[in-house]
């Protein structure tokens, strides 16, 4: 019997610091940790997308999550994302988080293959079946093509196949009508994968954020979810325009790669300005930030007050 | 010199009551505009989407425009939608409705043809050019696939050439970040089409809400919106939950409908058992709901209290 | 009873050549058709989206199928498309291209709104049921938004409402396969929308193409088609990459303009290139080629045998 | 200095038999090899989509390629896919393909992660640099949310990066530009995956296809294909028709099953009926064909000559 996992509050997709040559590097990977729990956030989701998850072999997933593991020492939940094309790959991914110790499984729909919406409950529940942990379902249909559907969430929330979701597909209203369909599940927890909307969510009921800007500025997402537990509506908006004024740098090189990159690049490239990692690569095939950037990027945090200029 | 429009609050799209043979019904029409300024709104926006406009002949919209400004006496600004596939058509209809008393246009892209941004800037300059009214820019890729990128609404703000925009696009995080890009032009106005979000769009900035929902319930959105100026946000969120039960309604009969069908077709359906208009008919080709989702209409209106048992 | 069309062959979707002002240029007009005609051409299909048909007013469409009808005097069939939004604007412009001795009516799926497939073909049949000519289904989903699924043209064929199908949706599969669906019902026509694998289309077993590069070489897929009607398979091959080559000119512009006023802007420049055109203004706010592209169409004219050094 | 593959015709992208415990049942591959090279096909497409590849563990993987040239004994090439969802993943499944003696690999875009064309073409430069095997570029954008741009195709062809390109996006269009585009690489291959317009795609030139549908009926492609070469055209369209007619059987579970499952479902159980393979199994999550749907394509393939009474 698995107890409540409880997850709340900012719960970031930690980046995953690689040294020049591509490989992880551990070290970084623990400052970022640090930094993080540092910052009172209250969830850690190593192996996530802006973690470029897909990217890393079966080896390189243990060790982040052993390294998350060892940092956190069960001060706040570790959750570890389980992404794969299908059903038996994520089991042995989770297999494999499990025996790490980390707390619960983050997982998509099947990728590459097509499924519909009964294939993709199927998926959930053979992954539940075979890894003694709690799930949490992962709305993200620009990178596995298919949304979780407002009935699907709602009937493996129902069957105890999931705990919480985390809802990065972009559509507020269903999100909002879904904390709504699940508001009789006292345990179950709905988070948003939104840099932008944070307040709005909150202001809906939403139980949490998972946002990637978060490794960047931990204490800003901490105070924003401080602000709207207690109500304090306006700073919370406040916070939250303070740090859409800091997610601009997200687009910084977006004329030159993907938006992914181009996003996640520009996290990577901020945690090696300031200190915490030792590089701002990023798996291939994507290109760092080029220099022009990663200046703009610099003079960014020293204008947000990040960075000493 | 175009006035400033100084639009904002409950702008309800007025839905346009046809009778059993398709044509449009008066008495039902001013009836529904007596109901929602009854029912406190700012403003009323005729020939929308959910005014099922692109059904409408240019004598058709000629006559609502003229019921809706006769009824509305000034009392609230009437703006109108000149809904159209090209430039050139969309100027004929602006400059019947500006004849006509209507205080500003609704102008989305064209459609049909698939226009760039660049091209989509042009349509709009073309109508503020030759049209002496103020433009408000209407985002709804679902019609007419196209989003309004957000470079284009910045630019088109600046230019003078729209004075508030319209956002039906589901997009809530670029909205968000329109609101912060525009935040510095006083007289520009941010609006979401969204029923179920508003709260949270009025949160982050919104100037107002189009909710076609309105028409059924103009005072719950009412009430909404005088919660969130005021700073009331536990209470703005819970009438946005009476609001999202309400909202169900659209989908009984989306079985058998198209979307739109099934969602305005819930609203006719109201407005006919609520003794608004005499006939819950669509335009062709779309079918009015059924009379199990009739049925359902009914007692759905009777638990939110807005119908008599 | 409507005797059957018997429509084949190369049916070109005729550019309407506008004057600088943006009205229709009859004269132009007149030439075009002419220069189709004397081209050898199995029919006129003006009115098509090559026709720019939704930026024209009532009174424009008229025009053109009157100047059609007098140009062609019944030496081909002259089908003209009423395309609009809504049922009832579609009934209305098929009224009006009888009277003036239209032969068919080319119909696509409601736009702007969205409609169901249950929907679009209670849309086809009511247009059928008020407007006696036969109905050709146009089915164009980067325009409408919606595919005419398989299912439902072999509802509308099998229940006499189309009478043939233009298939524009780039489906080439789905085309074959309905080729083979229809192939007992012996009046019904296919006709593939595409320029580039009208060799293909034939081979499969279409009846006809409706290629928009016909109003600048008509001959060519005159040739093309004559050679797949005697089973001259490699000298309708050889056409085809011919005609091919010289498609490459609806690219000239498409760095600037949106892929539609780059494709059918080349075509228009090329007429006026060929003196069958005064101008080759496009409907607002489509921008006419700018002279660089002009001059490239220039050359690939001449490059292709059909225009002077 | 790797030789050119002269890879041509008729290649089936290889179905990979599962036991009823998920596992690859190497007999019932070897059965259905030495049934497609029986049948005269001219290639072997090991761990293509339809072998449902991104199921396979590494280690299955390797079965599946071992077992390929080891049955093919050198008779035809064996070319394999690496379909992984980043570039390095791609490296290490390249690798092994050739230690374990693939004459070719087939390479899509990344996928989860979303990539722009730049990106992508770096991602086939590092696979090729890093494996010394011929590179043969998959465009399937259905599964991996991206479509190889014409550019990219002509890029990397020009740069030597890929030798081929099995086109599966089902752009016709596209695909016949391409052949134009590269006719003057006299060992450049262009296959379309395409069982249903082959007879179309060889008249443009194509120099192969790689059906899934080969696997029931490897004969009738091979017959398609000579018929093609030899230039008669007539007898290619009947044999076509004759496989488009079989290929109906891809929707016999196409209302409870993706259409992926329904598709690759319908390739299996008819294997398993024509005694070839133990069992129609799928990866999961996707679930086998249903009872009624297995029986009716035991009378397809009777009806159809491929299975006594």
């Amino acid at each position: 019997m698995t107890p409540p996992l409880h997850l709340h509050g900012i719960v970031p997709p930690v980046a995953t610091p690689y040294d020049p040559q591509g490989q992880i590097d551990p070290d970084s990977l623990r400052r970022v940790l640090r930094h993080l729990l540092d910052g009172g956030v209250h969830g850690l989701f190593v192996l996530g997308s802006t973690s470029e998850c897909v990217f890393l072999t079966a080896a390189q997933r243990a060790e982040v999550v052993r390294i998350a593991v060892e940092v956190a020492q069960g001060r706040v939940p570790v959750v570890a994302g389980v992404m794969d094309a299908t059903t038996d790959h994520c089991i042995a991914h989770g297999r494999q988080a499990r025996a790490l110790g980390a707390q619960a499984l983050v997982l998509t729909a099947p990728y590459y293959t097509r499924t519909n919406q009964a294939e993709t409950q199927d998926h959930f529940r053979y992954v539940r079946d075979a890894v003694d942990l709690p799930v949490i379902a992962y709305d993200i249909p620009v990178c596995v093509n298919i949304k979780l559907a407002r009935d699907t969430v709602n009937t493996l929330a129902r069957e105890n196949v999931v705990v919480a979701l985390k809802d990065s597909s972009g559509d507020e209203g269903n999100f909002r009508m879904l904390l709504r369909d699940l508001a009789d599940l006292p345990d179950f927890a709905l988070f948003t994968g939104s840099e932008i909307v944070c307040d709005a969510a909150l202001l809906g009921g939403a139980h949490g954020i998972v946002p990637g800007l978060a490794n960047v500025d931990p204490r800003g997402y901490v105070r924003l979810y401080d602000h709207a537990r207690a109500g304090r509506w306006s700073e919370a908006r406040a916070e939250q325009e303070r740090l859409i004024s800091l997610f601009q740098m997200v687009f910084f090189a977006a004329q030159d790669l993907s938006a992914g990159a181009s996003g996640v690049g520009s996290f990577k490239t901020a945690l090696k300005l300031m200190g915490l990692a030792r590089s701002h690569h990023m798996a291939r095939p994507n290109r760092p930030l080029p220099p022009a950037a990663v200046e703009r990027v610099r003079q960014h945090l020293v204008a947000h007050g990040l960075l000493a200029a």
